[in-house]
């Protein structure tokens, strides 16, 4: 399948039509901001964290997404629980590894969790490369660096945990460690409002829902949003109105929007 | 009391007037959003949920407010712990049972907050269905269906609880079990923002802090949010900013706009 | 050094400049706007507090805020750990005692968390008060009354203490305990959302990061707030918008609305 606008924009009807549940264990500072995205991309999500009912839960959800942002005990025991639960029954994950590097707690959590064999990682370079180090498949990683640091990271993680990786930054690398997409939308205003990056991890959640190939709906889901925020800081006067205008864009996203603003490349 | 635009204005006076103290124990997604519905509307919030001093603080509060979004053990404990105690001090207390029916432990918590005498319980069509079932009020529940079902199960739960029920929708219903209140305010849009059913929720508690009577404060608190969603929502490009409208409609509300607007009707 | 719209607008330069790393343990109702605040002001957030992880953080963070209002135990275990880590290392750290006066339990929490020696404490005239009755400096504090009430009590604490202390209202007082600073910023209609006080403990938080005399800083970060409310207020229909709009004033204010603007004064 070419990965196209035409093709995302397919997939998006398709998301706006099935609304899949998509089911969260996220950070508290982005609770309310990505549950909203999914809203206005046209999808169902929910917010459910306790170790006693995240097994049932995401049982009849159609994606799950793992956030570690806030991260305590009991999280980390949920996130494990769900995560198991939806590879047994076949719900894909996607996971993002906020602030993978920051403590050895936090290390040692995301460790754990890229084990579990998601079916996408989203996060920013630093975190990229934290967990390559982590994985074990960093061997070469030290000597990484200058521009093609991240992506090269991000492929190594690729091949090693069989996931789709995604580096978003001012450009986005999407790679399943053979192929690499890369996508030139968003704008810089984006950095300065927290947790867009969570809302593009949940966003992804969503296209996942509807399309078994991770790499299309990862490059479908970044797109999206990219496009979405590029649209909204245009209308934006500081991050305040920008954060609102990301939910109106994705709420009103519509084919031309996609067609026309898509910068979207292989390699 | 005739519960017409009059009265609910004289409430919403009331309410702006006296500033109640009401307490939360509400969701980690919608805290920020309840808080500052209660606050555009003239209300004194307050989100405290540590068992430590749950009873303490709901002994001063005007109307007690608990809501099972993002549910977890102690939180459990803490509902039960500040019911008993507005029970015993004479607050009233309002629930708000999200999701009521997704997991089995979901359904046992929701069960058992139902059995401590809610004045008021607000849900959406299937977690009324659920509650239903739960108290075992819905002998003949499996039998309902079509237009009617989410009704005829609000009057059984009334009858067997004391609570007055709330259904919101496309159009609410509110009853003690006997009448019957029924509003066509609100706008399609708001099913696209993320906890505006529990604000909803957190605006009847304000009115139960000031109105003795639950059938008159659940009709006043759903008419002033279905109006200010509907004000909204021709202000809004989205729902990203039918969000934020919301707020400014609730603080700016005027009598004009309330007798204009509302659409209750009986039965 | 003078504290004027200069040295304030001096400081905000080197906060946008220097981009420093804020570590807050705070609130679930405020959490995302508190990041906002700080991102929008030019400094990065993060919010973490874990028992696990909340030392190791610190240690590497530019400054700590610390606020009360959804108080459970691990988190007044992790505020303790985190400032004891924080002293240990030269982090600076600010108290925002939300509610401080509400139940036993969470006199005792601030009381406890008081004792150990922030370098600013931010509150409102009651919760100030109250804490001058926790530590004993309140001797002669039942006998405050009137206007001057607040102020007194801010000083007896700052003496006790040797703390900054802020009191924030009409009128913001910042007191070492000797010098008195009041600035006379800000717009009533604040007073209707959420969470705008602890986003202003988080704002004075960035500057104690650049700035090492406490007085100064606090001033400073009040002062950027106020001034950020002002003009947000001139633009806002209701709080809804203006809590939007607060984001893009901090994020967009200019030397010439410093200077234009700014309301402070000595004693």
């Amino acid at each position: 399948m070419a990965i196209n606008a035409d093709a995302i924009w397919s997939l998006l009807v398709t998301v706006r039509e099935r609304r899949p549940l998509v089911h969260n264990i996220t950070n508290f500072v982005v609770m309310n901001n990505s549950a909203n995205a999914l809203l206005a991309l046209g999808a169902s999500p929910a917010m459910v964290h306790s170790c006693d009912e995240v097994e049932d839960f995401v049982s009849f959800s159609h994606a799950l997404v793992v956030n570690i942002g806030t991260l305590y005990s009991e999280q980390i025991a949920a996130c494990k629980l769900a995560v198991l639960r939806a590879r047994a029954v076949g719900v894909p994950w996607i996971l993002d590894p906020v602030g993978a590097g920051a403590t050895p707690y936090r290390r040692a959590a995301v460790g754990a969790l890229t084990r579990l064999q998601p079916n996408v990682i989203r996060g920013n370079g630093s975190e990229i490369l934290t967990l390559v180090r982590q994985t074990g498949a960093g061997r070469g990683v030290d000597s990484l660096h200058g521009s093609k640091a991240a992506l090269d990271a991000a492929r190594l993680l690729a091949q090693e945990t069989g996931a789709v990786v995604a580096i978003t930054g001012v450009v986005d690398y999407v790679t399943d460690g053979t192929q690499v997409m890369t996508m030139a939308n968003g704008h810089p205003l984006m950095t300065r409002v927290t947790g867009l990056g969570c809302s593009a991890t949940a966003v992804i959640g969503a296209f996942l829902a509807v399309e078994p190939d991770s790499l299309v709906a990862t490059v479908a889901g970044l797109a999206v949003f990219g496009v979405a925020g590029e649209i909204a800081a245009e209308q934006a006067a500081g991050p305040g109105s920008l954060q609102v205008a990301v939910l109106d864009a994705l709420y009103a996203m519509t084919q031309d929007d996609l067609a026309r603003r898509l910068k979207l490349d292989k390699g």
